[in-house]
């Protein structure tokens, strides 16, 4: 369904070329500070990216329909909208009976026995993570209250490599993320992942990559053993955006190649406090948190929505058939991800530090 | 918490030392046939492997509490119980205020704020997988009802790989894998790893790996959009699992190098049927099965349990130590993870063909 | 939570004298006729009613802002938005120290630590069951596809009293009733029942009453044992409107007086089906419906809100004060409340049959 | 489904006859003290009573099963099985095919396709609220450290009443109430209520009556509006008890013939605390506490379980039939019923001040 969380729970609703989309964050504590301006900012970077990506060009900025005051929360369900203003549904039509690679265009046609709106991806569409970004970004907000930062980099284009989070180093990293638009650590290994993107762009294809996401400032003992674990509850989230087909914790993949002496992560005690030397864990052992910073990649498929001449069906008379997708079309979403990520990293820890420490932990004094 | 599914729901219970483990499994539609022996089978499964790993001798058999009249579900919940027969909590007493790296016994000692049962690992033990292995089992049967059919295999461990799944041989390939208890497609593949974990073993040590898993005969239209993506709501069960640090779907981390017009399936028809040339999705598009065979790899990190003496802390006085970890362990626990996954698998798949298809038509005419 | 349901799910939004009050309904089959004039007319049965009511005088048309494609259901949540046109803050700024008794506005006020908008009620505002009347009266056009009709009639206002449901009738009554803003089967009462409202109306007073509902055509075996019992699920619906007090099914407090011999219901055939000769049980057996007509009647407290000088305290000085509610009030809310528990009763009862009979099962041929 | 609570959950599974009933307690935090004689002493009230009522001789001790540690609960869940020791399914096998009137046996039936295990009521049996009972004497040892008190009396049983619950004297009547059996604040009415009893018993026949619970000490505050109002909440639970069939809130069905100026409840300062003067709305004002004592009435029908011949119908072949129900049946289960009412009650109230106030919140310094 399309509510997630459990003490925050945040519902999503909206076609890419409907009315409007938008959410409802419930749950959260009252008299919380909604900063529009830090929510304008996420959805900025989920927007667009210098030459790179080539959004609708809606401003998205959310109306709040409810549940702020005087500019805090009021504790009663925060609905917000985003009207959907440049909606072409004719130049989809022609798409209607030939399902694009990749998309959901055959599997939602199945799914709702051709009931579904498919214009511009219809309920599917990337457009939608607008929504968990601008929600996440109020849990961020929330987060930041009680010390604890989230970071998304991009890890990886082609075989492109940022430097990696280094974790006596997290402060200033955070810094130099907050705010960009293509979020890395190093200007140079970005200038070169923008040229591949743009060599994709002129071949009419796209490309993919691996992102980095930090949560930074978390305590130990945080989370549940089995099926609320983090990592059941991070990937839960991670994989409700689009394009993502790979989540990894720590060492990750790698540890299949890695005996236990080199896997475990020794403690050690660092300034009078419990931490482990190695972090090949990910700072989460039997799904809660150690102390450490919480490290997971993601990958992100490239964007199936590509310029060249595809192979597809009629839906209909099974007939084969070439498919063209016309118009101008992202040849990356990687960094655009990246604030998305964030969002729903934000949404997942928030909803953790409720369970433990209860709503009204949250409100400020009056 | 400890319940999972929406219409199916599991809610597991136990310590590894306590007097019993066991499970809740709830929403079961009524006159399912429960087959004792097929449970038994997953179960012998999931304890041992032929000599190289060293389980707790106990026979593991549930004792079905409610549910079950004639031999079949009533469909009121069904509840069973595995008694912890091999119980020795003095073993552990001794690790009380050291924690073992890799292991949830610091991480749950800051949670449970000192009241854990930390004895052999308490509610974090892997003993707690044989619960969700009895109630895969059972959610098994009724897919295959359904036609549906799960299956793992170890994909690799250290550098030595089995054959992978391929589409065309499914049938014949789980059928190879059913029952064995170190599932490999290649059996020369499956010595080459049991004897590196026999290597591991004899350096006190342990080993990780991968393990690949497909489910087979599901159609297309299954699943949701965004939260309840079948990736999320796999990913969630799978990461329950103990040891398990990644999973990706269809080519998984390796779309990162991909283009898009690489990366694409392009749709086809064969048989009369609309399928996909290539698999790299995975099977699932949009968060909905597309009708191709759903494939997806976890990675399993080597058991946290060695020999070898490692670097700790008391918790209390925060000193540094060495801690040496007595008895027995498992080198490697990735052949024992494989009916696991099946099992939460299967869960998921059951939960997801009942909010489509509804409880009742499930039950068999009496 | 603002979330209710299982398999349809309604997550509410919205205060009185915000920008907007809203819904989002999940769960939906795809393919369902989304009938505006239908909701409509139930809206205009919640908005108002002959002289005797005095709602604002907003439209209350609901704006659909997803889910809904070519006139039905996608099958993706189905939100919609009712703006707030006559709002006017500052009529309420004068008691926003002072609660007004038996309102929500002392809880509200210390649940939400003073961060609530307490304008027209806020969150609390019987406004919000617009909300739940939209709502439900597109799980009632699902229902009556399977043959099932809901209808609720004002059984008693003050010591008048309307005929009651005759399960030989229930045909034509709910003819008579469909609607009627003021919903009795006998005129003659309905028209006592006016003139008691007006009474209290010119003495700035208010009352209360009874109101009985009947489910008609709900087969045997919908409902569950225990938590999710018929009777659990309709009365957490039910008590979801505010100024309801209580509840009770078949013959309810009257069993209180009766022996299980008087109170039993005999089973009996008639028209080749199982039927019971009295109804004592309003249609349910062990939380799961017989195939009885299912009957409860509930209590409406009489509006809080009402002309008369009262006694309240101001809530920081503590200082006792007269407060006089300013503006013109409902003198009762009994007659606008039926559609709202139709709605509420309709929510509950689909969701009960898409947990039996699938999501698949409501979906039209295309 | 069989799982009740969001924070603090119930899982309720067994059948009358089969091996075991029992539940899992989940989200408890750590800490806190289990006191077998506590919930032995409400399981003991729930049996039985001083020779009015005539329950299976089982003692009725339930085995914790894992998530207590030394006397004290360790944090994950807490399941516990009561085992059937007196079970006898023959002589349950003649009624099979003949459902008892007001009985689950017909609508359980059709509900379970045939599938159920009907012997002694199965899964409807009253048997299952020892389960509640021993969740429930938790929950309440858990409030108790909160300073809040949980009691129920009998209200009436057929035209006798008990006195009512005095808001001025809850702190001595509650005292009364402790451990009664058959517990009214007047012994007077109490003996004559046991003698209505006894002469229904002698006419084989049953009675039902009202009782009436408090929550004594819940601050001002806990709560929400709309689904989760108290009421919903409470409603939802209490009607979870078998043969509950009404629940009223305050002054409930008699606010029908109030006008608003009676029914209101003025705030008053007493003890420097803002309190009602009366109490017509149970201590809930917008689905939230008020900080007075939260007041409810429930009806429980006469148990359907009497001696002597009643109609009913072969559910096969349609034919009418003539039933006796043999054995010894209860003449009454509404004192039965008031500590399994309290149960629910502190399920509800504990997982209201677990989403409030934390999880943590509860845990006692180590």
């Amino acid at each position: 369904m399309d509510t997630f969380g459990k003490m925050l729970r945040l519902t999503v609703f909206g076609e890419s070329h409907g009315p409007a989309i938008g959410g409802v964050l419930d749950g959260l504590p009252s008299g919380i500070v909604i900063d529009m301006d830090a929510i304008g900012r996420q959805m900025t970077r989920r927007r667009a990216s210098g030459g790179i990506s080539t959004p609708r060009k809606e401003a998205d900025i959310p109306e709040i329909l409810s549940g702020v005051y005087n500019g805090r929360t009021t504790g009663t369900p925060l609905a917000f909208a985003i009207r959907n203003t440049n909606v072409r549904r004719k130049d989809y039509d022609a798409l209607q009976d030939v399902p694009r690679p990749s998309h959901a265009d055959y599997s939602g046609h199945v799914r709702y026995k051709g009931y579904e709106d498919r214009s511009g991806g219809g309920h599917f569409s990337g457009r939608l993570t607008a929504v968990l970004t601008a929600a996440g970004a109020i849990a961020e907000e929330m987060l930041k209250e009680k010390g604890i930062r989230i970071g998304t980099h991009i890890r990886r284009i082609g075989k492109i490599e940022d430097e990696p989070f280094k974790e006596d180093r997290l402060d200033e990293q955070l810094q130099i993320l907050a705010d960009k638009t293509f979020p890395v650590l190093s200007d140079y290994a970005g200038m070169q992942m923008q040229q591949r993107i743009l060599e994709a762009a002129s071949q009419m294809d796209s490309v993919g990559g691996i992102v980095e996401t930090v949560i930074y400032g978390l305590d130990a003992g945080y989370g549940e053993p089995l099926f609320d674990s983090l990592e059941s509850r991070l990937a839960h989230a991670v994989f409700s955006v689009p394009a993502v087909k790979g989540i990894e914790f720590g060492a990750g993949f790698a540890l299949a190649d890695m005996t236990g002496s080199e896997a475990n992560d020794p403690f050690i005690v660092r300034d009078g406090k419990i931490c482990t030397e190695t972090n090949n864990s990910g700072g989460i052992n039997g799904g809660i948190s150690n102390g450490m910073p919480i490290l997971f990649r993601t990958v992100l498929r490239p964007t199936p929505s590509i310029g060249i001449v595809q192979k597809s069906v009629h839906m209909d008379s099974l007939r084969d058939t070439a498919l063209t997708i016309e118009g101008r079309h992202d040849p990356c979403i990687v960094h655009r991800a990246c604030p998305v990520i964030d969002a729903m990293t934000a949404l997942v820890i928030a909803d953790t530090l409720l369970e433990a420490e209860g709503r009204d932990s949250f409100v400020p004094e009056p």
